[in-house]
C-alpha cells in the first residue's frame, strides 16, 4: 500500500468555512499535511468535485495509479448507484468515511449504496475519520488483502 | 439585494420549444430583459446547466457575487441531496420556484429535497414564478433579513 | 380580477399573538390595509374559520362573488378531502399560501392535498406569501385566464 | 389551578346510551357532579361538540377563561392537524384522555397526533381517566407548571 | 322500514352544476321527487351539509326520527373516522352510496372509512346508486333487520 | 338489456351449505328463479368456475351472446390482473358484486383490482347484492349506454 | 382418520428431476408407496395439478370421500385467496407443508395466505415434510378434533 | 387491592441522576416513601431490573403475591413481544405508566407493544405518572375488577 | 435452436380486436406466418391459454418438444409465482415479451415476477417485441447457450 | 442423533395454567415424560428460561452436548436477531416448533426471524408440535445430516 | 432511420475489462464495428459518459443529428430524474437497453425511471441487447412511427 | 483517556470458531494482549455477555470505572432501544464497531440504533475495527472531549 487517493465529494470544498462548530476549522491542505507527516512512506492524492461523473472518473483513474481510496462521497453516499457501480468495479480497497454521524441525521441519509460494496465504513470522528481510514487502509494492505 | 442569479437545472434550456401548451412560449432571454425592465436597480445574472455539479459550482461561486438566488432545479429537486447541501452552505438567500404545480405531477415528484431548506418556494405559475421570486428575494431583503 | 377573497383556515385568527418569532407579529387587518393599499382598483374581502366546512361553504359563494381566491387552509391542508373537492369544484382561480416552509416541518405536513387542484403555491415568506399571491392572481388574470 | 374545562369531542353526548358494556353506563352530568364534589375549589365547565372546529373555536376561548383543559378528542384525535395546531398553540397545559385503551383497538386508532403536543396522555380507565385528567391538571398547577 | 333519510356530505350541494359529463345534470330535488313516486309507502326526507359535524349530528338524529339512511359522505369517506364512529354508534342501517367509481379515481379515494361499518355499499351508477341505496334499504327491512 | 349473466368464481358452488350465518341458506338456483320471475322479459344465464381462465373464458363468450354481466369474482377479485384485463377487454357493462361487505374483513380483501374497471360496485347485501346488480345493469341499459 | 388426500399444486410434478441437490430425487410415488407401508390402516390417494382451480376443486371434493388433506400448494401459496377461502370453507383438518424453508426464500415467499387457515404448518424437511404432515393428521384425528 | 408492585425497566436505576431537566431529580426511593405516606392501607413493593426476562420473571412472580402492577418498561415497551405477552398471561391489573411523553418523541418510540394489553396507559407527567397508576389501580380495585 | 414455441397468456385470444389504437390489428396467425418466412430452417409453434395452470404445463411440455420459448403471460406477469416457478424449473431459455411499456401503466404492473428467471425481457414494440424475441433467441443459440 | 433438548423461551413456564383451552392443560414434565417413553434410546434435556441471553447460552451449550434442538423462542421468535445469530453460529440441528398457528394471530408474529436459520419449522398442532420436532430430528439424522 | 446514437452511461467505458464471466469480454468498439457491417446504410455514432448531465447534452444534441438513440444509461436508469426529463423532452425514439436482467439484482434497481417514457426495452442479452435494439430502432422507422 | 472497556455483546464468545473465513481465527484474548501492548498507557478491561440487560448493566459501571467504551452489540445493535437509551445515559464516549460490514448483510441489519448516539461508527474492517475504535477514543481523549 504505497499509494492512497483522498477522494471527496459535493460541498466538502466547503469544509472549514461552513459550520465549524459542526466540522470544525480545519482544511483539507492541513489534513494531507498531517498525513504525509504521520506517515512518510506513503504517498497521498487529493481530488474533490461536486461532479457525480467525475468522482466515477477518478475512481477509474485511481485503478491504475493508486492502491487505495479513502472516499467521502458526501450527500451522493445516498443517491448514486452509478458511483456504487464504480466502487464496485475498480480492484481497489475503498474506505468509506463521514465527517458526521450520518445515521444520526436526516432520514435520508440512514442509508449509504456505498457501504456495501466499500471495504469498510468510518463516521463521525470529524478529520480524524480520514486518518483512521488512512490507518485501515495501510493495515489491510499488510495483511495483503 | 442588489445582484440576483437565477439558476436554472436541467432541461430547462429546451424552454419554449417543448410543450408550448404546457411551459409556454416565452424563452429565459426574454424573461431574463423583463426583469431588468422590472426591477432597474437590480443586477440579474443567469446560469443554465445540465449537470448536477455544476449547479453546486455556481450555487457556491453566487455565495461571493450574488445576495440571492431564485433556483429551478428541475429534476434534481426531487434526487439531489448534494445539492441541497449546497444550497443549506450557502449563506444566501436562495427561492425554489417551478414552471408547473409538481404536486399534481408523477408520485416522484411530490417530495423536493430542496424546500425544506430553501428560503421559500413557488409553484405553477409558469414564468410569473420566476418574477414572483425575484420580488420575493427583494422584499426579503428590505426587511433585511 | 377585481375582487379577491383572503380565505383563512383553522388557527390563523390567533396570528400576530402566538410564536411572533415564527410567525411574526402582523395581523391579518393590517395585511388586508396594505393590499388595499397596494392594490386600489382591487376589492378585497375577508374571512376564516375553524369549521372545515364553513370553508367549503366560502369556497362556494366566492364563485359567484369573487374573480379569485387566496387559500391558506392551515391544518385542513393535510387531511381535507372535502376542501380539495372543493377548490376542485369552483370555477376559480385559488393560489395557496403558507406562511411557514411546511416542507421543513413535520412528517404529516409534508404532502398537500389542496396543491394539486391549485392554481400555484407559494410557501415561506410569512405575510408576504399572501401579497405575492394577490400579486399572481392580478397577474394571472390580466392573462385573462 | 382554579378553572377547568372538560372538552369531549365527537359522539361522546351519546355516553351512557351506547355499547354500555364497553364505555359503562355513567353519563356526563354524573362525572360533573362528582368532579365537583370531589375538587371543591376547582370551577369546572363542559363543552362538546361533533363539529371540529367548534372544538378549535372552545380551546381558544378556554385560554382565556380556564387554567387547564381535560380533552377528550373522540375520533378527530387520530386525524385533526388543526386541533393538534390548537392545543399547541394556546398557553394552557391540555391533557388527553381516552374512555377505551385505544391501542388495542383499530389500526387506524393507533396514533394520536395530539398526544405529543399535550402535557401528558391517559388512556383506557374508562370515565376514571377523566378524574385521574382532572388530578393530573391540579397536581400539575401545584408544581406551579 | 317507513322513513328514510337521504344525507349527503360535502360539494354533494353543487350537484347538477359541476362537472355534468362525469356526474349528470339532475339534481338532488328531482332525486327526491323520483324516489317519493317509486315508493309512496315510504317517507323521504334529505339532509346535506359540508360540515363534517353537522353530518354527525344530523345521523344522531336519525336514529330517533328514521328506520335508516342512504349516506353520501363525498370527501369525509376517506378520512373521517369520527363519522365512522357515528355510522357504528347509531342503531339503524346506513347504506352508503357513491356516484362515481371511487375505486378508479386518486389512491386516497380507494379506502372508504365507512364501508366496513355500513350495512352495504354501492358505486358507480351516478344518481341511480342512490335508488338503489333505497331499494336496499327498503328490502332488508323486509326481511326485518 | 335482454340477456344477462350472473358468473361467479371460486368457492360459490358452496353457497348455501358453508356458513349460512354469514351467508344465508338459499342457493344460486333458487335466485336464478326469483330473477326469472322478477325480470319475464329477461334471459338469465348461469356459469360457476372455481378456475380464474375459465371465468376469463366466460366473459369473453359473453361478450356475443349477453348485453350485460354481473360478476362475483370471490378471491380472484383481489389477486388477478388477467381477470380485470378481461373485464376491460370486453364491451358489457359488468356489475360487480359481493355477498359480504369485503372492506370488513382483512386487509387483502380491501383492494378489489375488479372495481376501477367495472362498471357499478354492490356489496355487503347478501343474495339481495345480485338482484340490485341486475336491476342496476336493467335500468343502465334503459339508459342506453 | 381413515383417508388422506395428498394434494400437491404447480410444478411438483417435476419433483425428482429438477434441482436434485435441493429436493432431493425421490419422486412421489415413491413417497406415496412409503406412507402405505408405514400406515396400513390409512387410504392414501393423490393428486397434483398446475391449476389453482383444479385444487380448489379437489379440497372440495375431498370433504366428502377424505378425513384430512396434506397440502403443498407451491407457488399458489403465496397469492391464492380463493385456495384460502377453499381450506377455510371445508369442513376437513388441512396441513400445509413445504418441501423447503419458505422462510429462507425470495421475499414474495414470506407469507402464507394458507396458514391462517391451516390446521397446522411443516416446512423445510423435505419430503419428511409430508410424513409429519400425516402423522399430525392421524395424530390429531386421535385426539379426536 | 392491597399489594401494589412498582416495576421499571432498563436505565430507570439511573432515574434523578440523567437530564434532571428531563426527568427531575427524584429519585424512586423518595417516590416510594412518598406512595405509602399517601396510601397507608396499601402495601408496596419497589423492583427494577434491566435484564428483559428478568421483568417478566418479576411479572409472574407478582402474580402470586400482589394485586397490581404499575409497569414502566422503558426501551422494552417498544420491542418486547415476550414482556407483553407476559402482562397478557399474569391474571393481574398492570397499568402502563411513562416519565415522558413517549408520542412526542422519536419514530421507533410511538408503538407501545404493551399497551393494548395492559389495563390502561399514563403518559407525560413525570413522577406524577406514577401516583395517578396507583391511583387507577386502588380506584379500579374499588370497582372491584 | 430448432423448434420455438410462442406462449401467449390471458387475453391475448383478443389480439388485433381489441384497442387497435394500443395493440394494432395484426392477429397472431400473421405474425406466425411472418416468423415462417423470416426463420424457414425453424420451425414454430403456438399455444395460447386464458388458464395459468395450462400456460405451466405448456412450459413443461416445450421443455421436451423445444428449444426455447417466447412468453407473453399478461396478466399472470404481476401475480403468478407458480408461473415463475415454472420458467425457473424447466431447462430452456425463455424470453419474456410484452406488447406495450408495462412500466409505463398502472402501479400493479411495474413488477414482473417473471423477468428474474426469464432469459431477457422485451416490452414496448407491439408485435415487433415477439419478432426481437424470436431473433434474441436464435443468435443465443448460435452462442450455444 | 442421541441426546436432544428442549428448549423452551418466555413465559412457556406457565404452560398448562394459563388460557386452557388455546394451549391445553398438559404441562411440559408430562411432554419430556411422553418423549422418553415414545423414544427409549434418546436422552432428552429441558431448559427453559424468560431471559434471552440465557437462551443464547443454552444454545451454544448444546453444541458440545447434544445432537439436536428443538426451540420454541416464544415471543423472542419475531424480535430476536441476538438469537437468530445463535441459532446459526451453532453446528447442531435447531427445529423451531410453535403451540399456535402463529401466522394466524397478530401482525408482528407474522414472521419468524429463527425460520431462515433452523433446519425446519413445524407450527400451530399444540404439544404435538414438539413430537413431531423430535421425530423431524430423529430422521434428519437417520439420513445423517 | 438513418442515423442512430448508441449512448452509454456511467462505467460502461470497464465494459470487456471489469467482471467478464457477466458482461463477456467484448468491448464498444467492436460492437460498432459489427453495427456498421449488419446496417450499412445506417449511420452509428457512440458517445459514453460518467456524467449525468452530459448524458442529458448529449441526448438533446441527438435531436438536431440523430433519427433514434439506444440507452444504457446504467446506474442513473434508477435515479435521475433530470434524465428522464430529457427522453421526454426529446422527439428522437429513444430504445433503452441494459446488458444484465436488472430485474434480477439489487431491490434498487428494480424501478427504471426511463422505460415509462422510452419507446421500448430490452435487457438481459449482453452485446445482443444493444443489437435488438437497433433493429427495433430501423423497424420503428420503417413503419415510419 | 486512561481506561478503556471492550464491551461484546451476542455470540461474540464464538468468535475465532465460528466461521473463519468470515470472522478470521483470532480470539478476543488475543486483541487484549495486541492492544495492551500497542497502548502502554492505558488500561483495558473486557466484557462480553448474551444478555442484554447484563451489557447495559456493564455501560452503567463503566461511566464509574471507564474513560470511553468500544462497543460490538451483536444483534442487539438493531432491535434495542433500552441499549441505545444506556448508550444515551451514560456519560462517556462509546465508539460502536463491527467484524464485518453489516450494511451489506439481511435487511434487519441495514440500521442500527446505537449509531444516532454512539461517538463514532466503524465496521468491516474484522478484528481491526477494535484497534481503531480504540485509537479513535483516544484521540478524541486528546483533543480532550
Amino acid at each position: 500500500m504505497k499509494k492512497i487517493l483522498i477522494l471527496n465529494g459535493p460541498n466538502l470544498n466547503l469544509q472549514g468555512r461552513r459550520n465549524p462548530q459542526v466540522y470544525g476549522t480545519e482544511r483539507f491542505d492541513a489534513l494531507m499535511e498531517r498525513l504525509r507527516v504521520l506517515h512518510p512512506g506513503t504517498e497521498f492524492s487529493y481530488f474533490q468535485s461536486n461532479v457525480e461523473g467525475e468522482l466515477i472518473d477518478a475512481l477509474q483513474r485511481a485503478e491504475e495509479s493508486c492502491d487505495g481510496v479513502v472516499l467521502n462521497a458526501g450527500g451522493y453516499t445516498h443517491t448514486s448507484v452509478a458511483l456504487r457501480d464504480a466502487v464496485e468495479a475498480v480492484r481497489l480497497p475503498v474506505v468509506e468515511v463521514h465527517l458526521s454521524q450520518i445515521a444520526a441525521r436526516e432520514e435520508f441519509r440512514r442509508v449509504s449504496l456505498l457501504a456495501p460494496v466499500a471495504a469498510g465504513s468510518i463516521a463521525g470522528f470529524g478529520m480524524l475519520s480520514y486518518e483512521l481510514g488512512v490507518e485501515a487502509l495501510l493495515r489491510l494492505g499488510e495483511e495483503e488483502r
